[in-house]
């Protein structure tokens, strides 16, 4: 398969990778982001506090003995609420001093790949860096698979047909709103779940789509868990988790 | 690279794969499609007449000489409206036609990968075999990055932050609900752009955010173009064209 490797390319001096790692599954790497992730100089991944960093967690069949990795752990997460005034000045101070690492390794000369769970300008945190240093660096970015198209895929259900339209909803909104926006489109995908959930439920149940719902979590990862959401009792979802609500559009 | 070789894995006999091919460049392809474009016994792909396929296209640096191909060629694409009684009917005969050719194949043991541009599951004719044989064969579907996901990232514009709601709307819907759709969103993506360029860029107007759009045509392919919509004198949009509105939401 040296052909990959043809298509694959390899990596630039002092230049950024934002690179898309996909929904969790390693065979849903693109072969630019296999590539880059075998031959930057650096590779760099986010990590909780204590966790081995999602992203990296999905490449570990490429990090190969000797790799050289950066490893930048967020100082706060959920334990202070994003409308605090300490969240956002906690996570700012953090990436003022990650894009300045960064944009040291990148001024040496180095290939910095930064790794990307789905898609990296899709909700990602690579776009936080991608704002502070793409005036300054040479940046490549990378799309992936989103965490969604791994999601509809391992539910069986195909997400837009015909002239369906797809709402993309963040579990942070309230409930009013929520139902609204669900009752108002043909496919819905509801993130950022956490404890949300029952708050989602309700919402999808008061806007008559229940019996449609689908709750991944972890998709296309090995504990991957899919049910009907009807059946999910749990209170809190995961960080990897979502609902699915597919369309139900011209089918010919 | 024989890494990449152990992750993306072989194909199964009597199998149908869908394989998502992503947005164009063929970087793009995942691990697991191009592992099974190597591998199956037959890639088969949907074509307009007169036209090499644009999903075949982009996997044509995989397919070595001797490869067995199957082509299905749509009957009638844009010469009959989608409402038209006849286009439904000429259509559902091809994809009944096409299920029983791919059935027999899949019967006598052979694994078939059918290509689809982006993600199968998101507006992807794939999704059509998949209702006909999914109870009658074993079937693969393996998610890709989609055409949306490749244009906002050629547009450098990372298309969600925060808590943004994104919405895609197909270029069909009429002119005064894309408006309202347009103005209730964070976030947009208007697909299927064709003959309906024209009144897509007046919703965008009318909805107040044709400062921040963008028009791209073909995206990540060699003759991507991308310019901002206000920029866009085209009347027509050609199948691989789209608008990106980026949403303006948290940044940190």
């Amino acid at each position: 398969m040296s052909v990959l490797n043809d298509i694959a390319g390899g990596a630039m001096p002092g230049t950024l990778y934002g690179i898309g790692v996909g929904p969790g599954d390693p065979r849903y790497l693109t072969l630019r982001a296999a590539g880059l992730i075998l031959s930057v100089d650096v590779v760099a991944y986010f990590a909780k506090s204590g966790r081995p960093g999602n992203a990296r967690t999905i490449v570990a069949p490429l990090i190969q003995p000797g790799r050289e990795e950066k490893r930048f752990e967020y100082p706060v997460t959920e334990e202070i609420p994003v409308k605090d005034a300490r969240y956002g000045h906690s996570i700012t101070s953090f990436y003022a001093e990650m894009a300045a690492d960064l944009g040291a390794m990148l001024a040496a000369g180095k290939s910095v790949g930064l790794l990307s769970e789905g898609d990296p300008f899709f909700y990602g945190s690579f776009m936080h860096m991608w704002r502070r240093l793409k005036n300054e660096a040479a940046v490549e970015v990378v799309p992936g698979v989103t965490g969604m198209s791994g999601c509809w895929t391992r539910s069986q259900a195909p997400i837009t047909w015909g002239d369906d339209i797809l709402t993309v909803l963040p579990g942070t909104l309230d409930e009013e709103r929520l139902t609204q926006r669900i009752r108002a489109t043909d496919a819905a995908v509801v993130m950022k779940l956490g404890r949300n959930l029952q708050k989602v439920k309700r919402a999808v149940t008061v806007a008559g789509r229940l019996a449609d719902a689908m709750y991944v979590e972890r998709g296309t990862m090995a504990d991957e868990k899919v049910l009907p959401l009807s059946e999910c009792e749990t209170g809190r979802g995961p960080y990897f988790s979502m609902i699915i609500i597919p369309g139900q559009g011209r089918r010919l």
